[in-house]
């Protein structure tokens, strides 16, 4: 467990709406996470983190979900689904690039242990590229890994930086992965969580104040920071998944407008979404389920009017939430060593507060 | 090998323009197919199908390719970068619903044998569902099966029917499976593929006679198809992968519209694409390909020009292959007996062709 | 009026499920149609068509509804804030190519006659090209023809063929113009209304049966009917705008399922989208209406569950509508004359169902 | 002419590439801004802005292009025909929301007037809602303001903020309107054109700083801005258009991925696209244009290269000139009166300054 601060410990504010008590994902009720960490001698750097959308099964209570693909450089399976029937069916996992398929396929086993019927289901993997420190051809994460993420995963503080799917990603030239946080609403809460594995250096922006450049010749001398290590080693390569979850009544549309802005939120932080960042965004709403087997013809449903103010604050909480998260996941990630000697530093605490002091941005400095 | 005929054999004209020497998708120039059924027992009716796109290295020289999503409840993987991008880098296979992980993870196992560095691939994978014949949860497809369709794939004729993912498909209550045919226009050849297992058997129609109501009663009274058996049962459901390729010159966007044209022949033959049904188009062109290492900042490209009459040509020839496609399909898919005594039946052919010569249909009746 | 018979009338039977009593989109309890035809001397033949989606203001009471762009060579306005917001706020109108704008600003003014405090409405306005027999250049439609087609809008029976937006258009090189029918299914009903200006004579098929092949020499030797006369004069040019309607309870999302399933009704005419058609379908539903001012912030909906068979039978409403609403608006069209000694003949009736009872095609023959 | 500040002439550098030689989206070579602003009495604020994309005629020689609608609640017309035949065929046109239908027919009238066989052209046509200051319902735009745009536009130097399309537009509770910049970068040139009319003020960010919350109580108390004022009048409403244009050559698809980010650039100023801001983006290429009567079957193309460093340039240089040109609309706008005695203040550029120069955001502080 990681003794560095999150952001908002050291009095980063970062947006104006109120945070949930867990500044998490699960601060949306109902919503768990797990992690299981993959980290065998030298090279292996990777592993898996799985978010459950609701307390009952996945499968026989399908929840409301939209996606939006900001830059398609990923393989993110299960989102044609998504699109069509507007429900996810199994937990969200996420995982380094090459593990998709297996992480995938773990999912199925999964859901016809719980579901021993089901011929068909829809498994939906995120990815990003952890090649840079991991051994990623050799694909790692194992089902066994997958069950216990899944299987693991609870309510309350979520574990953020070189954790689960965050152990090998890379944010920005310095160490990445998993970040996470919340904002209360209208009487609702918009959560997210990302896995952040993207930008160049000198991008970096932390409420605005170009850190990335002030820090751009800080710690060794390393090559310069490659997700997407084959696709021609371009600045601000990588990837970007980031989930979305609110207990507000929003249907398929809806979250498809929530997870138009999810992009907002990464802007604000320095991405352009170069060409090799697959910037995936999934958002889903817990509000009400779907059942596999409806009870009736017609369902009644509750939906967020989308006339006035209430809307556009969610939008506001996805974009504030999304940059916090990215910055969180800085903040959060140790430094790490991986295969061939590759070491991925983590962002320097007191020296991106000196910068961010001398702007005059901390609230509490 | 079928002995049953392809329907061209037997009299049966489907649109106007000419076909190519094998009627299959191998007419394109340079495009492959490979078959491995995966038959064990009584309840391993499954199978994986390979399309080559052209003659070299699939993530070396990528190949222009868009989707259309006529109905999205279906599991293929590897649309999202083919949307961004508009390339396809590996071979595209054909499987089982819950294969699809396994197909995708041996086609990345595939790639990392062909290509040592690379460290990021989007494989892609359509599938239906096989789970009325086949033990469906079992998953069998296994590696070797998959390098083997990818490299006993060959130009020439294509077996069809219930072969590689046919072996298990049901078509408009007949046994299905693979089906293709070519089209040669404007100097160009278009050639589809399919995997076809959708349909209720009222629905089916031949060159717009509705042959599946004459049949409706006939053969022994077995349930009523259902290819995704999970899914409620419903008349219809079941899914259909259709691949087109051709060698004119197009980009993504104008494959995009080839794409779109495939569900126009699917609907000849009598589908409504039900709600069960995944039905994806993929559409190719092999013309050129695109280098994953670019020599240069600015590559020269040929482009059919839209205006006039060859790109409606390109569009019937869609249609019209897609067509007969479907139906060749269910005139070479030879009765199946599966799992727990089901049994499908291939379509009858003396019936078919008696119904096809009272309407007037057949060219040397 | 036209004394010529509607398709149903001389025992053509298009699909399988129920008709409702006027065979029209107004059988769609509280949908109206208005037409006003347009024509002056010898050159002006064209008009206006308008749908009201229900028997409220239709800017206080939004209409859920959803399009689909088959082939987006077409003109129509209106449609991104219908993927945004999942409504439209005005009547649907209908009417020849360049006369959208003047249209549109109409029914902007006629939405300001009804809520004069309105400063963002968003018209919806689709076209046919009616270039060939209309002065299309002169944009004829005024202000009061659409303010006469929306007020004079009735339930009921509705006229087809040569009237309205269809007063210049060519279908199949035949007169086309507008077209109707409905389904009635698991308690719903499902109406179609198409503005009909597509294909080659020789890709006609009505019930499957290829009639346009047979007639291709009927009648004088006009040139090739190009409905986008400028297009190039491709075969097949031409569009086709098809708005379906129903009371089933329906969101966007579903409603955008609907719209997909509109071309496959066209293919089955013979259609292959031709690039110069633009090829439109929008699906609404007027189960319950979205208030423009909410009195709450959570509004309550009642939604079709997309399990089992009901969903399935609303996509075959829309394929079988849309199919028999192109035939219909080819059997109640009249010869016209038009611009320049153009002409445009009416679909022979006699030698239609002549040919139509040779393939066994006539329920009453 | 406004003699306010352009924001890099007093210090402010926003990203990090090179600007062109007139800040202008004509620095790309070819293109062409035209203003009309229409102003009359009291309660007239509104105008017309023009974007040619090339020297030539815009029908025969058509431009690549492609749209994204981050939010659609606007009433763009033409965005169909883009994303189906990836080109424009008319200048760029912008106005106020109502407005769109008359200048629409405007655009017909001059392309006739350029061409006079066309008998079907897609006009294309952005707006705002400048309904705060301006008669909006009164639909003022003439076609000879429309003529005198399209004809009077020049290269050069682009007149900026109350101007044109711009003159009654708010952006984030200050005067907005049009704003522009470009990027020079591997050897092409990419340039913005806003009309901004967005934003609650407490949002703005000027190069990271809130400079809006530090703003909120400037000036006198007017009402909340409200550019959409029937919609609810939610903080954040209003629009943004953004018009991006290169020299580099990119097709459709490409142009989609710049068009993508042109949101990132809006997020930088802080906009999280509220529900009622219509935020489009168009991006057009004019390295190579497409004939109306290609001479041939096949065209030769170049195409930019996607593996490398040049495509996130481009799209670095998007973020930063969207980022720039919306400053810049906020620079250059005067304080303007309009109807019923609204008022809206140009952004106050001393204390603006004195913001910025306190976070150490000014180059030449």
């Amino acid at each position: 467990m990681t003794t560095r601060p999150r952001p908002r410990e050291v009095g980063i504010r970062l947006g104006t709406l109120p945070v949930g008590p867990h500044h998490a994902i699960t601060d949306v009720p109902g919503v768990a996470v797990g992690h299981v960490s993959v980290v065998e001698g030298q090279r292996v750097r990777t592993g898996v983190t799985a978010i459950r959308t609701h307390g009952g099964d996945p499968f026989r209570e399908k929840t409301p979900a939209a996606a939006f693909v900001l830059n398609g450089f990923g393989k993110t399976c299960g989102l044609p689904q998504v699109a069509e029937l507007g429900v996810i069916e199994t937990p969200i996992l996420l995982t380094g690039t090459l593990s998709v398929p297996r992480v995938a396929d773990a999912l199925i086993t999964w859901t016809l242990r719980e579901n021993p019927d089901v011929m068909s289901v829809n498994p939906l993997v995120g990815e990003c590229n952890d090649g840079y420190l991991n051994d990623i051809q050799g694909r790692h994460v194992r089902p066994e890994h997958v069950f216990a993420a899944i299987d693991g995963a609870t309510g309350g503080p979520v574990e953020g930086g070189a954790v689960g799917a965050g152990v090998g990603m890379t944010c920005y030239g310095f160490k990445g992965g998993i970040g996470t946080t919340s904002r209360v609403v209208e009487g609702f809460t918009v959560g997210a969580l990302v896995l952040a594995n993207f930008g160049a250096r000198e991008e970096l922006r932390i409420d605005g104040v170009p850190v990335g450049r002030e820090l751009k010749d800080w710690g060794e001398d390393t090559p310069a920071p490659r997700g997407r290590a084959d696709a021609g080693g371009a600045p601000g390569d990588g990837s970007c998944m980031i989930v979305v979850g609110t207990d507000a009544p929003l249907d398929a549309r809806q979250l498809g407008r929530l997870a138009r802005r999810g992009g907002l939120g990464l802007a604000r932080t320095g991405s352009v979404a170069g060409h090799g960042s697959g910037d995936f965004i999934l958002a889903f709403s817990n509000a009400q389920t779907v059942p596999h087997r409806p009870a009736s013809v017609v369902l009644e449903r509750r939906l967020l009017a989308e006339d006035g103010l209430a809307i556009t604050r969610l939008f506001q909480a996805v974009v504030e939430s999304v940059e916090e998260a990215v910055v969180d996941a800085l903040f959060r990630a140790e430094t790490t060593r991986g295969r061939d000697g590759h070491v991925r530093h983590g962002l320097p605490i007191e020296p991106t507060l000196d910068i961010l002091e001398r702007h005059g941005r901390l609230a509490i400095s």
